[in-house]
Protein backbone atom coordinates (compact mmCIF):
# COMPACT_ATOMS: atom_id res chain seq x y z
CA UNK A 1 0.00 0.00 0.00
CA UNK A 2 2.85 2.43 0.79
CA UNK A 3 3.49 4.67 3.41
CA UNK A 4 1.13 7.65 3.34
CA UNK A 5 1.43 11.11 5.22
CA UNK A 6 -0.71 14.08 5.12
CA UNK A 7 0.17 17.74 6.07
CA UNK A 8 -2.87 19.36 6.88
CA UNK A 9 -4.45 22.21 9.85
CA UNK A 10 -6.61 21.11 12.19
CA UNK A 11 -9.68 23.79 11.02
CA UNK A 12 -9.24 23.43 7.44
CA UNK A 13 -12.25 21.73 5.51
CA UNK A 14 -9.87 21.51 2.83
CA UNK A 15 -7.46 18.94 5.15
CA UNK A 16 -10.64 17.58 6.23
CA UNK A 17 -11.85 16.57 2.93
CA UNK A 18 -8.47 14.36 2.69
CA UNK A 19 -9.10 12.84 6.09
CA UNK A 20 -12.72 12.03 5.41
CA UNK A 21 -11.64 10.48 2.26
CA UNK A 22 -8.90 8.66 3.92
CA UNK A 23 -11.48 6.95 6.53
CA UNK A 24 -13.74 6.19 4.61
CA UNK A 25 -11.36 4.13 2.54
CA UNK A 26 -9.98 2.61 5.12
CA UNK A 27 -6.15 3.90 4.33
CA UNK A 28 -3.53 4.18 7.21
CA UNK A 29 -1.72 8.11 6.99
CA UNK A 30 0.49 9.50 9.11
CA UNK A 31 -0.99 13.08 10.18
CA UNK A 32 1.28 16.14 10.42
CA UNK A 33 -0.50 19.43 11.56
CA UNK A 34 1.56 22.10 9.63
CA UNK A 35 1.30 25.86 11.36
CA UNK A 36 0.56 28.40 8.79
CA UNK A 37 2.55 31.07 10.32
CA UNK A 38 5.73 28.79 10.19
CA UNK A 39 5.49 26.33 7.41
CA UNK A 40 7.46 23.12 7.62
CA UNK A 41 10.09 22.73 4.70
CA UNK A 42 8.39 19.89 3.94
CA UNK A 43 5.59 21.42 3.13
CA UNK A 44 7.34 23.88 0.89
CA UNK A 45 9.44 21.42 -1.01
CA UNK A 46 5.95 19.26 -1.82
CA UNK A 47 4.40 22.14 -2.99
CA UNK A 48 6.65 24.97 -4.23
CA UNK A 49 3.77 26.19 -6.46
CA UNK A 50 1.49 27.12 -3.83
CA UNK A 51 2.58 26.67 -0.89
CA UNK A 52 -0.45 25.46 0.92
CA UNK A 53 -2.21 22.35 2.70
CA UNK A 54 -3.40 19.86 2.16
CA UNK A 55 -0.55 17.81 0.57
CA UNK A 56 -1.25 14.30 0.40
CA UNK A 57 2.55 12.33 0.17
CA UNK A 58 2.51 8.84 -1.00
CA UNK A 59 5.36 6.56 -0.91
CA UNK A 60 7.49 9.90 -0.86
CA UNK A 61 5.66 11.62 -4.05
CA UNK A 62 3.57 14.92 -3.07
CA UNK A 63 0.05 15.65 -4.23
CA UNK A 64 -1.20 18.94 -4.13
CA UNK A 65 -4.41 20.78 -4.28
CA UNK A 66 -7.76 19.24 -1.96
CA UNK A 67 -9.16 17.80 -5.36
CA UNK A 68 -6.57 16.39 -7.09
CA UNK A 69 -5.84 14.83 -3.95
CA UNK A 70 -9.68 13.24 -4.02
CA UNK A 71 -9.67 12.08 -7.18
CA UNK A 72 -6.05 10.63 -6.78
CA UNK A 73 -7.77 8.56 -3.49
CA UNK A 74 -10.02 7.49 -5.41
CA UNK A 75 -7.97 5.79 -8.59
CA UNK A 76 -5.28 4.75 -5.98
CA UNK A 77 -7.56 2.63 -3.38
CA UNK A 78 -10.90 1.80 -5.67
CA UNK A 79 -12.50 0.42 -2.51
CA UNK A 80 -15.32 1.78 -1.50
CA UNK A 81 -16.00 3.87 -4.53
CA UNK A 82 -16.96 7.98 -4.35
CA UNK A 83 -17.03 8.81 -7.61
CA UNK A 84 -19.92 7.02 -10.41
CA UNK A 85 -18.24 4.94 -13.37
CA UNK A 86 -20.56 6.17 -15.97
CA UNK A 87 -18.64 9.03 -17.45
CA UNK A 88 -21.42 11.39 -17.87
CA UNK A 89 -22.54 10.66 -14.14
CA UNK A 90 -18.62 11.46 -13.28
CA UNK A 91 -18.98 14.53 -15.32
CA UNK A 92 -21.96 15.95 -13.36
CA UNK A 93 -20.03 15.02 -10.31
CA UNK A 94 -16.95 16.57 -11.29
CA UNK A 95 -19.10 19.59 -12.40
CA UNK A 96 -20.24 20.34 -8.84
CA UNK A 97 -16.58 19.52 -7.33
CA UNK A 98 -15.49 22.59 -9.33
CA UNK A 99 -18.54 24.12 -7.92
CA UNK A 100 -17.65 23.38 -4.58
CA UNK A 101 -14.08 24.58 -5.04
CA UNK A 102 -14.95 27.72 -6.88
CA UNK A 103 -18.15 28.81 -4.47
CA UNK A 104 -17.06 27.85 -0.77
CA UNK A 105 -14.31 30.68 -0.77
CA UNK A 106 -17.85 32.98 -1.08
CA UNK A 107 -19.06 31.75 2.17
CA UNK A 108 -16.01 33.16 4.66
CA UNK A 109 -16.76 36.29 3.58
CA UNK A 110 -20.04 36.14 6.10
CA UNK A 111 -17.62 35.47 8.67
CA UNK A 112 -15.68 38.38 8.18
CA UNK A 113 -17.67 41.03 7.12
CA UNK A 114 -20.49 43.37 8.57
CA UNK A 115 -23.27 45.97 7.52
CA UNK A 116 -23.57 46.46 3.94
CA UNK A 117 -20.90 44.28 2.89
CA UNK A 118 -22.32 41.47 4.99
CA UNK A 119 -25.82 41.72 3.41
CA UNK A 120 -24.38 40.99 -0.03
CA UNK A 121 -22.15 38.02 1.24
CA UNK A 122 -25.30 36.54 2.46
CA UNK A 123 -27.19 37.66 -0.61
CA UNK A 124 -24.39 35.97 -3.00
CA UNK A 125 -23.85 32.84 -0.30
CA UNK A 126 -27.65 32.43 -0.68
CA UNK A 127 -28.24 32.12 -3.86
CA UNK A 128 -24.80 29.67 -4.58
CA UNK A 129 -27.11 27.57 -1.78
CA UNK A 130 -30.14 28.13 -3.87
CA UNK A 131 -27.92 25.91 -6.94
CA UNK A 132 -27.11 23.35 -5.12
CA UNK A 133 -30.64 23.00 -3.24
CA UNK A 134 -32.32 23.62 -6.78
CA UNK A 135 -30.22 21.39 -8.99
CA UNK A 136 -26.84 19.14 -6.87
CA UNK A 137 -28.55 17.36 -4.40
CA UNK A 138 -31.49 14.67 -5.41
CA UNK A 139 -30.81 11.84 -3.52
CA UNK A 140 -29.75 11.10 0.22
CA UNK A 141 -26.57 12.31 -0.64
CA UNK A 142 -25.04 14.12 -3.33
CA UNK A 143 -23.27 10.48 -4.29
CA UNK A 144 -26.62 8.97 -4.22
CA UNK A 145 -27.10 7.08 -1.29
CA UNK A 146 -23.70 6.82 -0.10
CA UNK A 147 -21.29 9.09 0.99
CA UNK A 148 -19.31 10.43 -2.37
CA UNK A 149 -16.39 12.81 -3.12
CA UNK A 150 -18.77 15.81 -3.45
CA UNK A 151 -20.69 15.45 -0.26
CA UNK A 152 -16.88 15.50 0.90
CA UNK A 153 -16.09 18.87 -1.06
CA UNK A 154 -19.33 20.22 0.21
CA UNK A 155 -18.28 19.49 4.32
CA UNK A 156 -17.28 23.09 4.53
CA UNK A 157 -21.40 23.92 4.17
CA UNK A 158 -22.08 21.09 6.48
CA UNK A 159 -19.91 22.01 9.56
CA UNK A 160 -17.80 25.41 8.95
CA UNK A 161 -21.08 26.98 7.42
CA UNK A 162 -23.21 26.06 9.47
CA UNK A 163 -21.34 27.05 12.34
CA UNK A 164 -21.00 30.33 11.00
CA UNK A 165 -24.43 30.32 10.60
CA UNK A 166 -25.44 29.88 14.26
CA UNK A 167 -22.98 32.04 15.60
CA UNK A 168 -24.31 34.58 13.41
CA UNK A 169 -27.80 33.53 13.97
CA UNK A 170 -28.31 33.63 10.07
CA UNK A 171 -30.70 30.42 10.15
CA UNK A 172 -30.18 30.07 6.34
CA UNK A 173 -30.12 26.59 6.40
CA UNK A 174 -32.99 25.91 8.02
CA UNK A 175 -35.55 23.36 6.90
CA UNK A 176 -37.97 25.86 5.30
CA UNK A 177 -34.91 27.75 3.32
CA UNK A 178 -33.39 24.85 1.85
CA UNK A 179 -34.87 21.41 2.67
CA UNK A 180 -32.93 19.27 1.18
CA UNK A 181 -29.59 20.75 2.28
CA UNK A 182 -31.03 21.36 5.68
CA UNK A 183 -31.57 17.47 5.34
CA UNK A 184 -27.87 16.97 3.90
CA UNK A 185 -26.50 18.59 6.47
CA UNK A 186 -27.72 16.49 9.13
CA UNK A 187 -27.57 12.73 7.32
CA UNK A 188 -24.13 13.71 6.51
CA UNK A 189 -23.09 14.65 10.08
CA UNK A 190 -24.96 11.04 11.26
CA UNK A 191 -22.26 9.63 9.26
CA UNK A 192 -20.04 6.94 11.27
CA UNK A 193 -16.91 7.55 9.60
CA UNK A 194 -17.86 11.52 9.22
CA UNK A 195 -19.17 12.43 12.44
CA UNK A 196 -16.04 10.51 14.59
CA UNK A 197 -13.80 12.93 12.63
CA UNK A 198 -15.07 16.68 12.75
CA UNK A 199 -13.15 19.48 14.82
CA UNK A 200 -14.51 20.94 17.25
CA UNK A 201 -14.75 24.45 15.81
CA UNK A 202 -15.65 26.45 19.27
CA UNK A 203 -12.09 28.28 18.82
CA UNK A 204 -12.34 29.42 15.98
CA UNK A 205 -16.01 31.07 16.73
CA UNK A 206 -14.99 33.14 19.45
CA UNK B 1 -20.81 7.46 -31.35
CA UNK B 2 -24.13 9.85 -30.61
CA UNK B 3 -24.73 13.36 -31.53
CA UNK B 4 -22.15 15.74 -30.66
CA UNK B 5 -22.89 19.82 -30.44
CA UNK B 6 -20.74 22.30 -29.03
CA UNK B 7 -21.98 25.59 -27.68
CA UNK B 8 -19.13 28.43 -27.41
CA UNK B 9 -17.69 31.88 -28.99
CA UNK B 10 -15.03 32.27 -31.49
CA UNK B 11 -12.85 34.10 -29.44
CA UNK B 12 -12.76 32.11 -26.25
CA UNK B 13 -10.10 30.15 -25.45
CA UNK B 14 -12.22 28.16 -22.98
CA UNK B 15 -14.54 26.77 -26.08
CA UNK B 16 -10.90 26.12 -28.17
CA UNK B 17 -9.96 23.94 -25.47
CA UNK B 18 -13.04 21.59 -26.18
CA UNK B 19 -12.97 22.16 -30.10
CA UNK B 20 -9.15 21.07 -30.01
CA UNK B 21 -9.80 18.06 -27.75
CA UNK B 22 -12.49 17.56 -30.40
CA UNK B 23 -10.45 17.95 -33.21
CA UNK B 24 -7.51 15.85 -31.78
CA UNK B 25 -9.80 12.84 -31.25
CA UNK B 26 -11.76 13.08 -34.58
CA UNK B 27 -15.17 13.58 -33.27
CA UNK B 28 -17.26 14.82 -35.60
CA UNK B 29 -19.66 17.89 -33.98
CA UNK B 30 -21.91 20.28 -34.85
CA UNK B 31 -20.73 23.81 -33.61
CA UNK B 32 -23.38 26.39 -32.13
CA UNK B 33 -22.27 29.82 -31.86
CA UNK B 34 -23.32 31.47 -29.04
CA UNK B 35 -23.93 35.45 -28.40
CA UNK B 36 -23.31 36.45 -25.02
CA UNK B 37 -25.67 39.31 -25.03
CA UNK B 38 -28.86 36.93 -26.03
CA UNK B 39 -27.93 33.67 -24.89
CA UNK B 40 -30.03 31.03 -26.39
CA UNK B 41 -32.96 28.96 -24.96
CA UNK B 42 -30.90 25.88 -24.76
CA UNK B 43 -27.71 27.28 -23.71
CA UNK B 44 -29.72 28.12 -20.42
CA UNK B 45 -31.47 25.12 -20.12
CA UNK B 46 -28.27 23.18 -20.51
CA UNK B 47 -26.31 25.58 -18.07
CA UNK B 48 -28.61 26.51 -15.69
CA UNK B 49 -26.21 26.92 -12.79
CA UNK B 50 -23.57 29.01 -14.61
CA UNK B 51 -25.17 30.10 -18.24
CA UNK B 52 -21.87 30.30 -19.44
CA UNK B 53 -20.14 28.53 -22.74
CA UNK B 54 -18.86 26.24 -23.25
CA UNK B 55 -21.55 23.50 -23.36
CA UNK B 56 -20.70 19.75 -24.98
CA UNK B 57 -24.09 18.29 -25.17
CA UNK B 58 -23.75 14.57 -26.06
CA UNK B 59 -26.59 12.29 -27.19
CA UNK B 60 -29.08 15.60 -25.61
CA UNK B 61 -27.19 15.39 -22.25
CA UNK B 62 -25.37 18.73 -21.39
CA UNK B 63 -21.83 18.72 -19.68
CA UNK B 64 -20.64 21.91 -18.73
CA UNK B 65 -17.02 23.55 -17.27
CA UNK B 66 -14.09 23.28 -20.21
CA UNK B 67 -12.12 21.24 -17.59
CA UNK B 68 -15.41 18.87 -16.79
CA UNK B 69 -15.53 18.46 -20.75
CA UNK B 70 -11.96 17.73 -21.29
CA UNK B 71 -11.94 15.30 -18.86
CA UNK B 72 -15.64 13.92 -20.21
CA UNK B 73 -14.08 13.63 -23.87
CA UNK B 74 -11.07 11.80 -22.55
CA UNK B 75 -12.78 9.26 -20.88
CA UNK B 76 -16.26 8.66 -23.73
CA UNK B 77 -12.98 8.75 -26.50
CA UNK B 78 -10.04 6.79 -25.58
CA UNK B 79 -8.26 6.91 -28.63
CA UNK B 80 -5.11 9.21 -28.91
CA UNK B 81 -4.91 9.64 -24.84
CA UNK B 82 -4.16 13.13 -23.64
CA UNK B 83 -3.86 11.87 -20.00
CA UNK B 84 -1.49 9.81 -18.19
CA UNK B 85 -2.76 6.37 -17.20
CA UNK B 86 -0.56 6.41 -14.37
CA UNK B 87 -2.39 7.89 -11.12
CA UNK B 88 0.61 9.78 -9.62
CA UNK B 89 1.25 11.25 -13.53
CA UNK B 90 -2.58 11.98 -13.95
CA UNK B 91 -2.66 13.74 -10.44
CA UNK B 92 0.50 15.73 -11.53
CA UNK B 93 -1.47 16.81 -15.16
CA UNK B 94 -4.50 17.31 -12.69
CA UNK B 95 -2.67 19.91 -10.51
CA UNK B 96 -1.83 21.99 -14.26
CA UNK B 97 -5.37 21.88 -15.08
CA UNK B 98 -6.76 23.26 -12.14
CA UNK B 99 -3.61 25.86 -11.71
CA UNK B 100 -4.46 27.12 -15.45
CA UNK B 101 -8.15 27.43 -14.54
CA UNK B 102 -7.60 29.52 -11.82
CA UNK B 103 -4.52 31.65 -12.52
CA UNK B 104 -5.42 32.44 -16.63
CA UNK B 105 -7.98 34.94 -15.67
CA UNK B 106 -4.91 36.95 -14.38
CA UNK B 107 -3.57 37.22 -17.89
CA UNK B 108 -6.61 39.36 -18.99
CA UNK B 109 -6.32 41.86 -16.41
CA UNK B 110 -3.17 43.06 -18.40
CA UNK B 111 -5.31 44.02 -21.13
CA UNK B 112 -7.37 45.76 -19.44
CA UNK B 113 -5.54 47.79 -17.61
CA UNK B 114 -2.78 50.95 -17.69
CA UNK B 115 -0.23 52.51 -15.29
CA UNK B 116 0.30 50.88 -11.54
CA UNK B 117 -2.60 48.83 -12.01
CA UNK B 118 -1.27 47.22 -15.50
CA UNK B 119 2.06 47.31 -13.76
CA UNK B 120 0.63 44.96 -11.00
CA UNK B 121 -1.03 42.77 -13.80
CA UNK B 122 2.42 42.08 -15.38
CA UNK B 123 4.33 41.34 -12.30
CA UNK B 124 1.13 38.71 -11.53
CA UNK B 125 1.40 37.46 -14.81
CA UNK B 126 5.32 36.64 -14.53
CA UNK B 127 5.01 35.08 -11.24
CA UNK B 128 2.00 32.90 -12.56
CA UNK B 129 4.51 32.35 -16.21
CA UNK B 130 7.32 31.69 -13.72
CA UNK B 131 6.15 28.83 -12.08
CA UNK B 132 5.19 27.04 -15.47
CA UNK B 133 8.30 27.74 -16.92
CA UNK B 134 10.11 26.01 -13.53
CA UNK B 135 7.85 23.80 -12.25
CA UNK B 136 5.26 22.67 -15.12
CA UNK B 137 6.84 22.01 -17.86
CA UNK B 138 9.93 19.55 -18.27
CA UNK B 139 9.41 18.38 -22.35
CA UNK B 140 8.54 19.27 -25.46
CA UNK B 141 4.64 19.28 -24.26
CA UNK B 142 3.29 19.24 -20.94
CA UNK B 143 1.93 15.97 -21.75
CA UNK B 144 5.60 14.71 -22.74
CA UNK B 145 6.22 14.58 -27.11
CA UNK B 146 2.48 14.55 -27.65
CA UNK B 147 -0.26 16.82 -27.02
CA UNK B 148 -2.57 16.28 -24.02
CA UNK B 149 -5.14 18.31 -21.91
CA UNK B 150 -2.85 20.50 -19.96
CA UNK B 151 -1.39 21.80 -22.87
CA UNK B 152 -5.05 22.03 -24.37
CA UNK B 153 -5.68 23.99 -21.12
CA UNK B 154 -2.51 26.77 -21.51
CA UNK B 155 -3.80 27.12 -24.74
CA UNK B 156 -4.94 30.77 -24.00
CA UNK B 157 -1.29 31.88 -22.90
CA UNK B 158 -0.16 30.44 -26.18
CA UNK B 159 -2.30 32.38 -28.74
CA UNK B 160 -4.61 34.42 -26.28
CA UNK B 161 -1.82 35.80 -23.83
CA UNK B 162 0.97 35.60 -26.76
CA UNK B 163 -1.57 38.43 -28.86
CA UNK B 164 -1.81 40.20 -25.39
CA UNK B 165 1.68 40.48 -24.98
CA UNK B 166 2.29 41.68 -28.57
CA UNK B 167 0.11 43.90 -28.73
CA UNK B 168 1.12 45.71 -25.61
CA UNK B 169 5.44 45.73 -26.72
CA UNK B 170 5.42 43.65 -23.36
CA UNK B 171 7.48 40.80 -25.19
CA UNK B 172 7.38 38.73 -21.77
CA UNK B 173 7.30 35.26 -23.58
CA UNK B 174 10.49 36.05 -25.29
CA UNK B 175 13.34 33.26 -25.08
CA UNK B 176 15.24 34.90 -22.57
CA UNK B 177 12.41 35.61 -20.07
CA UNK B 178 11.04 32.18 -20.39
CA UNK B 179 12.70 29.53 -22.77
CA UNK B 180 10.49 26.47 -22.09
CA UNK B 181 7.56 28.37 -22.53
CA UNK B 182 8.71 30.38 -25.34
CA UNK B 183 9.68 26.99 -27.01
CA UNK B 184 6.19 25.29 -26.30
CA UNK B 185 4.17 28.20 -27.47
CA UNK B 186 5.93 28.02 -30.80
CA UNK B 187 5.68 23.60 -30.80
CA UNK B 188 1.85 24.04 -29.89
CA UNK B 189 0.93 26.50 -32.42
CA UNK B 190 3.09 24.33 -34.95
CA UNK B 191 1.07 21.30 -34.27
CA UNK B 192 -0.98 20.37 -37.14
CA UNK B 193 -4.33 20.44 -35.73
CA UNK B 194 -3.87 23.30 -33.73
CA UNK B 195 -2.79 25.61 -36.23
CA UNK B 196 -5.64 24.54 -38.55
CA UNK B 197 -8.10 25.88 -35.71
CA UNK B 198 -6.65 28.97 -33.93
CA UNK B 199 -9.11 31.92 -34.18
CA UNK B 200 -8.03 35.43 -35.92
CA UNK B 201 -7.85 37.49 -32.85
CA UNK B 202 -7.42 41.38 -35.07
CA UNK B 203 -10.94 41.84 -33.61
CA UNK B 204 -10.28 41.86 -30.57
CA UNK B 205 -7.15 43.82 -30.47
CA UNK B 206 -8.22 47.01 -32.29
Amino acid sequence: MGEVKLHGTWNSPYSWRVIWALKLKGIPYEYIEEDLSNKSPMLLQHNPVHKKIPVLVHDGKPICESMVILEYIEETWPQNPMLPTDPYEKAVARFWLRFADDKIPMLWRIARTNGEEEKQAIKDASEMLKMIEEHGISEKFFGGQKIGLVDLALGAVAHWFVAIDSKKGLKMLEAHNFPRLHSWTKDFKEDPVIKENLPDLTPLLK
